[in-house]
């Protein structure tokens, strides 16, 4: 019986051609791994607003609330680029499912895959085997913080507000995340904020810290400014184990980390929300990378770190930790095989299309 | 006659000992370029904290009103670090300095040097030559908006709160500074935001592009999402010429572009006021790199990044454009010739302790 929901929300751009490689992967653990998901698709961003008019509807946000976990592709496009109108863009439908889902707790890892170390445009040295997991909070701060707005202040003269604001359990339930994660890596946690600056940041850092002290006095604790952490980032990224960050500077982070790897196309994320009674936690996971407008629809684009993405779904939300680790060697081999979409080409490598990864991957299962 | 009013606040840890080099120069100006500079000296941050209780005292915060430039070295250590009051810690010396001389536009080059191309973590072939501007607003944004603070909300739960905020005329005087820098340069900018989720952000797309209409149609102009700006400095960094972005994002992308060139210890930067009836800005002149107190006192520092601020104090304060260069040409020299003091040190290099840099600079002037 296939009690494993599963809502599919390939969105804009290359989503849904990378999407369609985890479906393929689905169907192999239906016929050959006795493993069965109630798949059901729907629409979000700039796909939504065309069908709908916004980028979420009630319906699809019913599915999504309904599931055990959601699969999201990418959104957004020139196509719906610069609305006036906040509520009408992609992104405003990425941003209502991390809400209304409660997805506080965003991880992105930034590994670096042996086979790709020379794809980075830092020294193969300096990244090989790095391994850091970014904790970044994704339902409160600056993206969500009220007041907001854009007002006229007279004279031609406009204003645009946004308002950073952070809570004690905000703070405390994100950096929970992170010294668990820590405790099964190697029990090392940063923190970051600017909390030379900013009382929301010198509230996170006692916080943190007071966490630490009364349940994870086990692992190692240590805070750097955001901006030092940019830096040392680059300067010695092996340094870190998990960092742990809030929305706005986890963007930044976690995207300045996932360049640093060289392969983007390669990278995986999941979103995850409180644990319920039964300790099952609402959750979605999609790629790092973007929509690709540029190269949508032309079977270019690399479908690993969304099948990735699917192997994090089956480790964290269905307990399928085996099958993940069946994937993600797959992946491997066929990259040690030197199989490489165009993003990641290298001389001496050999090009293939998104199918062809797909197959490639398929057949190595 | 001394005319030429320049404030030394040499501040904490480094700052005192590469800022007496910048002595060295000025008494070498006087004696052989016919330029006499009326220096006073005073203090700032820590160093202010321990003789006066407050990191910036009102005598001189009058000093620095009534100088043409001044000559900062750094604030911050241990010794002063987490005190609860904010207006007790060092950066809010900093901060009111910047905030009180109306220093809204920091400029900030990330210039890899051709002797250090190897220091950096980023393979030689991306970043050679390469030589960006970043312009952050320096007098905004979440730094200074208010409400801001930490509040009892009850149930032993806190709250903490900035707020970022902008408005048209702060927008356009900082995105004007950058235009006018590229005319100079190689005439393109690249606007960082993040006006798909912020409001603020999206005030500010629209008001450099409106500038941008109205009177800089001649220079390439292009917006960029922070995050990605994060990525794409690091993917393909000589895409870039000057920069224009916020006081926090330009905190972060300003320190990751600086670790990027490899040489921190080389960086220095420039914060500008408007221009008053003659043309003059306030002008204040630091390098990029911290107070580093696990080095303080032991002449192990690079005094570069302080001289090459001072190049840019007698460049952009004292018309002095012709001197400026003799300090830069004799830095670079120096270095060509194998001097290296700890930080940039490379086998086959001379390692040289900050007076001895000093004392072949001054040889090379
Ligand atoms: C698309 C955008 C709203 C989003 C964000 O800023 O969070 C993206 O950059 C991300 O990191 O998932
Ligand atoms: C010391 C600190 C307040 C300051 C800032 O955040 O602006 C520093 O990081 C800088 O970039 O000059």
């Amino acid at each position: 019986p296939a009690n494993k929901k599963l809502l599919f929300l390939p969105g804009d751009g290359i989503g849904p051609e990378v999407m369609r490689q985890v479906r393929r992967v689905i169907d192999w653990m239906d016929r050959k791994r006795g493993v069965t998901f109630d798949v059901s698709e729907g629409l979000v961003g700039g796909a939504a607003i065309d069908a709908y008019g916004v980028p979420l509807n009630d319906a699809t946000l019913a599915e999504a609330l309904a599931s055990d976990a959601v699969m999201l592709g990418a959104v957004g496009g020139p196509k719906w680029d610069n609305p006036t109108d906040y509520t009408k863009r992609p992104e405003a439908g990425l941003l209502a499912l991390r809400k209304e889902l409660g997805l506080f707790a965003n991880l992105r890892p930034a590994v670096v895959f042996d086979a790709l170390v020379d794809a980075s445009t830092l020294k193969a040295d300096v990244i090989r085997g790095l391994d850091i997991m970014i904790v970044r909070e994704l339902t409160g701060g600056v993206y969500f913080g009220e007041p907001r707005g854009i007002t006229d202040i007279g004279n031609g003269e406009r204003r645009g507000v946004n308002t950073q604001v952070y809570t004690t359990s905000e703070i405390r339930r994100v950096a929970r995340v992170a010294f668990e994660l820590a405790r099964k890596r190697n029990n090392k946690v940063h923190s970051m904020e600017k909390a030379n600056v900013m009382e929301s940041g010198l509230l996170w850092r006692q916080e943190v810290t007071k966490l630490h002290q009364e349940e994870y006095s086990d692992v190692t604790l240590e805070h750097m400014y955001a901006d030092n952490g940019a830096m040392q980032l680059l300067k010695n990224p092996k340094q870190f184990d998990v960092i742990v960050t809030d929305n706005l500077f986890g963007d930044i982070l976690s995207d300045e980390a996932s360049m640093m790897t060289g392969s983007l196309g390669m990278l995986p994320s999941a979103s995850l929300g409180a644990p319920d009674a039964n300790g099952k936690r609402k959750a979605m996971y999609e790629p790092v990378h973007g929509s690709a407008p540029d190269i949508a629809g032309r079977d270019l684009a690399n479908p690993c770190a969304t099948l990735l993405s699917f192997a994090m779904a089956l480790r964290y939300s269905f307990d399928l930790d085996e099958d993940a680790k069946l994937i993600e060697k797959a992946i491997q081999n066929v990259l040690g095989g030197g199989m490489r979409t165009a993003d990641i080409m290298a001389p001496g490598m050999a090009r293939c299309s998104t199918t062809v990864m797909g197959d490639s991957i398929l057949r190595e299962l």
